[in-house]
């Protein structure tokens, strides 16, 4: 199967200039949806992952799959204020500012080796931010995993150090 | 298993007098994430259902991942602003004012059987919201599930109309 054929590309999203790769089209083909799930349950089966954290939103719908299909607990990343206990929290940079996000500090536990999953690699600051809220837990990075990257943005760079897998890249 | 044991009560979050039921506590536990995904997945197996959708943003876990259990297509229902493509949005209360939640247009098809999923029943208004989106975009809701119903809270009241289960209730 060719998923990027079940990617909907829309120009101009969420500005001039981008081209937004909207995943909703491949989510709701169930085939399509099976099919990234178990090429990456094969990916992940052998290694010695404990558990796995999804990143608010996106990151929430693979991660969370992935996690049953590989009978592992799942770890929420949110944005400020969501999470109800004690949490810890990491700064990333956006284009115009900076935003924060939050993880239960009981997430995971020492030792831990954690997989984190999002959509998209994009400039890769949200997942910066998330590896070193696993690391300060206590917690090792297993990989970071994304469903997208989008290459030209370089988020790589910003991953060195880290084991990363994207299952499709864009140019 | 006592799932209700896998949840952790927090009290006065998001604010005093409110007991906060955190699901992360049960996400976290491979054991009780699948308990619960296999009990809906008996639910719901026989019934005639096309596809599943998610609420934003505790609702795409549950959600997406029985989804996957059930061969199904998953449709995420979005905080505004967030959906690429042509949407259709609806509007709920909340305490103070209104909120609204948005969907693709083309997520459902005409005629297709939606099973609605989120993990809280409190007041029941961003459920009613949701089904509202699939009955305009042509769908029929075949149930509305949640992980926890705030019994007190009257939400089904609001549900009248469709048929409703709750895994789990607090009174």
């Amino acid at each position: 199967m060719d998923l990027k054929e079940k990617i909907r590309n829309i120009p101009d999203f969420p500005k001039e200039g981008i081209i937004f790769r909207d995943i909703t089209t491949l989510l709701k083909d169930a085939e399509a949806l099976s099919t990234v799930i178990d090429e990456l349950a094969d990916r992940y089966r052998a290694m010695p992952i404990d558990s796995i954290a999804g990143i608010e939103s996106r990151g929430f719908i693979l991660g969370s799959v992935l996690a049953y299909k590989l009978k592992k607990g799942f770890i929420p990343i949110r944005k400020p204020g969501k999470l109800p206990a004690d949490i810890i929290s990491a700064e990333y940079s956006l284009e115009y500012g900076t935003d924060r996000i939050e993880m239960h500090v009981d997430a995971v536990n020492q030792g831990d080796q954690v997989l984190l999953i999002d959509d998209l690699l994009a400039t890769g600051g949200t997942m910066q931010a998330a590896c070193e809220l696993i690391e300060r837990a206590g917690g090792q990075v297993a990989e970071c995993c994304f469903l997208i990257e989008l290459a030209d943005l370089k988020g790589k760079e910003k991953l060195q150090g880290y084991k990363t897998f994207s299952m499709l890249v864009y140019e």
